[in-house]
C-alpha cells in the first residue's frame, strides 16, 4: 500500500457530513416528485435528464471531471496522487420505477458524491483516483433489459443492441439518450476499475428484523425464472361434477404451494415466488381452462438453484398427471449466483467494525449494478435498513442516521483501497 | 282425469318431426351466427327482435294465439278443450351468451313448438291448453340480473325494477322492449300454470360420461357465492426471506385447494368452484400483496350448503393465522336448493322408458328459468347430453337424436298432465 499522505488517526476519524448527505438526496428526490411522497424518474426521461444535470454539477462543483459513455453512463472522477493506478468505484442508478422512492439507487450515487466532498473536505488525496458511476436504466421500467448501463459497460450487452431497445411507444434509447443530451462517446474500459462499491438500501426486511445498521454483502443469489403455463378445460361450474373436471387454477395452487416448499427445503437463502397468476376466462361460474403463472427462484449456489429447478418440474410430472391437466415449464431468465470479491468484503466488515457500527453478513437477492460488476472488479455492495423492508414503492423509507453510517463505511472501505 | 278424446295407442305411439324440430334450430341459430358456428344474439337486440319474430311467425302459423307480458315474455297458447283448466308450460328462453351456441335454450323454446306441431299433424285435442314460454333475458349478459324474465313472472323481482336495469351503454331494459317492439302488456299470473316443463341440454357432462339419454331432473342445486380478499403485504422476492414474506398468493392457494377438498367431502352432488382470481400486483418479481378470488358453493340441500359455508371459514380463519394474511369472505349470491315436483319428475321418467330411452336422475347444477317456475308451479326438467358437456360457447353441440328423444319425452310428459 502508498504511504499515507494524511496521519493515520485523521483518517480513521474521519466521517461524511450526514445532513449534506440527506439535503443532496432531498433535492435529487425533488426531481420527479410524486404526490405520495415517492419519485416518478423514468431512464432518459426529461426528468432523467433534470436528474442527471443535477448530479453532474454538483460533481463538477467538488472538483470532479465527468466522462459520458455510449450508453449513457456517467463517471465522475476524483484524480489520484498517482492518476494511472485502477480508479476505487462507488455508484448506483438515478432512475427510477414509476412509482419508486427517493433512496433506490439515488442513495449510493449520492454516498459516492458525498465521500468526494468529504475527501474535499479534509484536504485528503487519496493514491488511486475514485470515481462515482451513475448507471444508465438499472430499472428496466421504460427499456428492457434491466441493469442495461451496467450490462452494457461489462459487454453482457452489445452497444448496438442496447441503442436499438425501444420503450413503448417506440421511441430507442439511442434517440432518449440523444434527446436528453447524454449520448456520449467516451470509451470506458471496465480494466480501469480496481475495485466497485455500492451502497444501497436493503429492499428487504433482513437487517430490521435483526436490529443491524449494515449489512456485509457477500454476494448475490443466482435467479432462474419460469414461465408455466397450466391447461385444463374450461366447463361450467354448476353442471359439471368434480371428478369430470380439470380444473386449471386448482392445478396452479397446487404448484403454488409447490414453489413455496421447494424454496423452504433449500433455507435459508433459497427463495420462491409465484409473483404473477393469470386465470382464463376467469368468470365466476367458469372452471378456469388456462392459469399461466411465473416463478422466481434464488439462490445463493447453482447446485441449489439446479434442484429447485428439477423439483419444480418433478412436482409439475405430479401435479399433471393428478389434475389431468397440461403443465409447461420454460426458463426465461437465469442469473448465475454471484459471490462478491472476499478482500472487499472483508474491507466492509472491517470498517463497519472500526466505525463502531452493528453488522452482521447479508446476500442480495435483488439484481444490482454491482452483480454485473463483480464479473470484472473487485465487488462488494453495503446495504442499510430501509423502513418495513418495502423499496420500488413511493412510501420507501430509511433513516438519516443509517444512511450516513451506510455512507461512512463506504468512505473507509473506499479509502483503505485507494490509499492515502 | 278426463277421458282421452284419441284412443290410448295412438297417443303412445306418438312422435315428434326430429328433422322440423331440427330445421328450426338451425333456421334460428342462423340469427346470429357466429363465424365460430355459434350464436350472439342479446336480450333485447335486434337480433333478439328477429328471433322473437320468428318464433311468433311459427307459433301463429301452428295456430298459436301469443301474448307478451310487461317484461317480453312471451306465451303462445294452444287452446285446450276446456280452457278454463290451469296451461300445461313448456318453455326456455332465446337469448344467448356473446359467444353462444345453438342449442343453450333455444333447443326448450323450439322443443315446445315442436310439441304443438305434432299434436295438430295427429289432430288430438288436449283438455288443458299448452303455452310455450319464452322467458326475456335469462343470460343476463346484456342485462342483470339473470333468468330476468321467469324472476319478475313469479315476483322475485318487481317489474318496474326490471325496467330500469340499464346496459353498458345506459340503454334500461324498458326502452330496450319498446325499441324492438315487445313491450307487452298482458298481465299474466303464474297461478294460471297447472304444471312447467323445461327441455335443455345438460351442459355438463354426466350424461354423455354415462352413455345417457335422458337425463331426469330431480331439482336444481343451490348456490353460495362468495367474495374472498386475502391482504398480504406486498414485498420484493429477492430480498425478502420466504419466514418473513405475508404472500397473499399463497395463502390463496391453500383455499383454492380447501375450496376443492369441501366440495369433495360433500360428494357426490357439492361442487365448489374457485372461477376467478385476481393477483395485486401481479409482477414476476413482487410477493403478491393482495389477492381477490371467487368461491362457488352449490349443493342439493340447504343443511350441505351451510356446512360448506362454515368449513370455508373455518379453513380462512386457519390459513390467516399460518400465512399470517388477513381474509374477508362476503356472501355475494344465494339461491336455495329447488327440488322439482315429484309427480312431473315421474311423468318424464315414465315416459322415457315408455319410449326406450335410457335414463338416469341428475340435478342440474346451473340455473334455470324452471328453478324459478318451481317456486310458483309443478315443474321437472328434462336433460339431453351435449358433446364433451360444453354450453356457454360457440362450440356448443348436441346430436339431433338426442334433441329428438328429449323431445318425445317433453311431449308424453305434458301430455300425461294435459290429459287427451
Amino acid at each position: 500500500m502508498p504511504a499515507p499522505v494524511v496521519a493515520e488517526p485523521l483518517v480513521n476519524s474521519l466521517r461524511i457530513n450526514g445532513q449534506r448527505l440527506w439535503d443532496s438526496l432531498m433535492r435529487l428526490a425533488a426531481i420527479g416528485a410524486t404526490p405520495k411522497g415517492g419519485v416518478c424518474r423514468l431512464a432518459l426521461t426529461e426528468l432523467d435528464r433534470q436528474g442527471r444535470d443535477f448530479f453532474v454539477a454538483q460533481a463538477r462543483a467538488a472538483g470532479c471531471t465527468v466522462r459520458i459513455d455510449a450508453v449513457g453512463n456517467l463517471f465522475a472522477r476524483r484524480a489520484g496522487l498517482d492518476d494511472t493506478l485502477p480508479a476505487i468505484v462507488t455508484g448506483s442508478h438515478i432512475d427510477t420505477q414509476p412509482t419508486g422512492g427517493k433512496f433506490d439507487g439515488n442513495y449510493g450515487v449520492l454516498a459516492g458524491l458525498e465521500v468526494v466532498r468529504t475527501l474535499n473536505d479534509a484536504q485528503i488525496r487519496t493514491q488511486a483516483p475514485i470515481e462515482v458511476a451513475v448507471w444508465t436504466n438499472e430499472e428496466g421500467s421504460r427499456f428492457v433489459p434491466v441493469m442495461m448501463g451496467s450490462g452494457a459497460f461489462i459487454g453482457e450487452f452489445a452497444t448496438d443492441f442496447i441503442l436499438a431497445q425501444q420503450d413503448r411507444d417506440g421511441i430507442t434509447v439511442g434517440e432518449a439518450l440523444r434527446s436528453i443530451g447524454y449520448a456520449g462517446t467516451d470509451a470506458v474500459s471496465p480494466k480501469s476499475f480496481g475495485a466497485y462499491f455500492e451502497a444501497h438500501i436493503e429492499q428487504g426486511p433482513v437487517l430490521e428484523a435483526n436490529d443491524t445498521t449494515i449489512g456485509v454483502v457477500t454476494g448475490a443469489l443466482g435467479q432462474r425464472w419460469f414461465d408455466v403455463v397450466i391447461t385444463g378445460a374450461e366447463a361450467h361450474a354448476g353442471p359439471t361434477p368434480m371428478q369430470l373436471r380439470k380444473d386449471a387454477l386448482l392445478a396452479s395452487s397446487a404448484l403454488v404451494q409447490a414453489v413455496n416448499e421447494i424454496a423452504l427445503d433449500h433455507a435459508p437463502n433459497a427463495r420462491g415466488t409465484v409473483g404473477m397468476l393469470d386465470v382464463y376466462p376467469n368468470s365466476r361460474n367458469v372452471i378456469p381452462g388456462t392459469v399461466k403463472m411465473s416463478v422466481d427462484f434464488r439462490a445463493d449456489d447453482d447446485a441449489t438453484l439446479s434442484a429447485m429447478d428439477a423439483a419444480l418440474r418433478a412436482t409439475a410430472t405430479r401435479v399433471a398427471a393428478k389434475y389431468r391437466v397440461e403443465v409447461d415449464i420454460r426458463q426465461v431468465v437465469y442469473f448465475a449466483p454471484q459471490a462478491f470479491a472476499e478482500p472487499l468484503v472483508q474491507a466492509v466488515r472491517a470498517s463497519a467494525r472500526e466505525l463502531g457500527l452493528t453488522e452482521m453478513n447479508v446476500v442480495s437477492g435483488a439484481g444490482h449494478d454491482a452483480v454485473y460488476m463483480a464479473r470484472v472488479a473487485p465487488t462488494a455492495m453495503i446495504f442499510v435498513p430501509c423502513k418495513d423492508g418495502i423499496s420500488h414503492n413511493e412510501i420507501e423509507d430509511a433513516r438519516p442516521d443509517h444512511l450516513e453510517a451506510g455512507c461512512n463505511v463506504l468512505l473507509h472501505a473506499m479509502l483503505k483501497q485507494a490509499g492515502c
